[in-house]
């Protein structure tokens, strides 16, 4: 087994990734009962890493948890699997799990809630030739879990619809999918928000997705570059029509897809609006703005 | 941590319950793409076996899994994780991960599936004064992940919505909760399906629920007893004015449920017709057509 290198945060000890393990009995993972962040690290700077971690504690909070350490000792435990794990480009995950109740108690609230920190290598959603010629969707009719049951807010791990939509995907030639929801619009894919552009305005679902951190990059980008854009829903048939679309995720950035159910996007390569978000996106990594060296987290006081 | 005393089997060898651990980077975890089945022995002897393993591969085949071992290698490790344990009336659980790709892909097909197994003491949803006394439920506006989203008949960690139930549940002074589907029809509760009586009527849902063994085995016996019993939608209004109202799960087997949103059922203590269910349903546990001796299993040839 080829575990990527990183090193781990988990029972208040940094160790290697290889090493990080979860008890099988905890809730987070017999009931999916966790919330988690993703942020990453960008030659040698975390990207907006306040705006990470406030979803982070806002989505523990609204599951009824609590973060057995500061806000600044989370930080820190960040910075340090980072530097640890002598990353410049890392993929740095959080992770609460609801944990296990010293009695096994079947009661959530008698459970000691579990912080597990991760530092990998940078992932891309991505194989290199996809950055720029494009990713080919499916668009499945499998339907994304509704706001009714879980709410997207809570960044969480609830993602078979997810793998089947990928393996309904993959049935069609396809290497990502889309999900609907039940009114027939689009929702979001494995891991990524999704854009349309059509006649100059760009577009992406209002509601039933994750209010993606990439998402609202972009749609702040776009706002900056004084592009007309739009939060409202897509019909299913809608991004087939579309002059561009591109995804958006902690995993890749600003990523265009080309070919939808089996039909060319535009030119099929990376569209002219996409591009300019997609610039202005990795300008702002080094922007104080946006942006702030690992080693100056780990400073903080 | 009081962990239960159990005995586990996975990367296949047999540990304590206390050490069975897996990676942080499964996507058992990361994304719930997992599914298992929980069978129980009670006196020395497996309850419907056969059953659950025919749902755990129908299961796991769903969902694009592989079972890394035959079945009768899986019956008999079931079997070692009791007799190692010790335990007479053992909870026992059977766990297929979708695992980590060798090269850390995010592509599930190249995922190494995982086998996990464990045995801990028999577990009750209900504390003893609760099993003759019934138990207080919270019908929840909060609606059960759709089958348009995840298929209920793959039996799934994806129970947040049940989670956020149980916390809707205590704000309710409740112990437990029923969530309800878009249609305003009643679903199931955290590991139980419900059943109502009404004018000699047995009935419980027929869509949108886990289609549970202890569910199959209530039933089946309301069929042997020549009981009147449907499965068809149940509105949450419903089970309000039941006569009796039942909870089947193998954490338990056949539970009173006596007050609803704050509202005595029936005689607020177990029904009659439950209590024929409940006494034919343990009965079985020493009928050789639905129960077998841990012994038998592990020399199965």
């Amino acid at each position: 087994m080829n575990t990527p290198s990183g090193v781990a945060y988990i029972n208040r000890e940094f160790v290697p990734i290889s090493e990080a393990k979860i008890s099988v009995l905890d809730w987070g993972f017999l009931r999916s009962d966790a919330t988690y962040d993703v942020v990453h690290v960008w030659k040698g700077r975390f990207f907006r890493l306040d705006t990470h971690i406030d979803r982070f504690i806002a989505s523990l909070e609204k599951i009824h948890m609590t973060l057995p350490v500061s806000r600044q000792e989370l930080e820190k435990i960040l910075a340090e699997c980072v530097i640890r794990s002598g990353h410049e480009d890392a993929y740095v995950e959080m992770i609460l799990t609801r944990g296990v109740s010293p009695t096994f108690s079947r009661d959530p609230r008698d459970a000691i809630n579990q912080l597990i920190c991760f530092a990998i290598p940078f992932g891309w959603i991505l194989r290199p030739e996809e950055r720029e010629n494009g990713l080919s969707v499916f668009i499945s009719d499998i339907q994304r879990i509704s706001s009714a049951s879980i709410d997207p807010r809570v960044k969480n791990y609830h993602w078979l619809d997810l793998v089947m939509g990928l393996y309904d995907a993959y049935e069609h030639d396809a290497k990502a999918a889309i999900l609907t929801d039940a009114a027939g619009n689009i929702t979001e894919g494995p891991g990524f928000n999704v854009f349309t552009v059509k006649d100059n305005q760009i577009a992406t679902p209002d509601a039933g997705v994750l209010e993606g951190i990439t998402r609202r990059s972009a749609l702040e980008i776009a706002h900056e570059l004084k592009f007309d854009v739009v939060e409202r829903p897509i019909s299913r048939d809608e991004p087939l029509n579309a002059d561009e679309v591109f995804a958006t995720s902690t995993a890749g950035g600003i990523m265009p897809i080309t070919k939808l159910n089996g039909r060319d996007i535009g030119s099929g390569s990376m569209g002219p609006m996409t591009r300019q978000i997609h610039d202005a996106y990795w300008a702002k990594h080094l922007d104080d703005t946006w942006s702030e060296s690992v080693q100056s987290v780990q400073a903080r006081t």
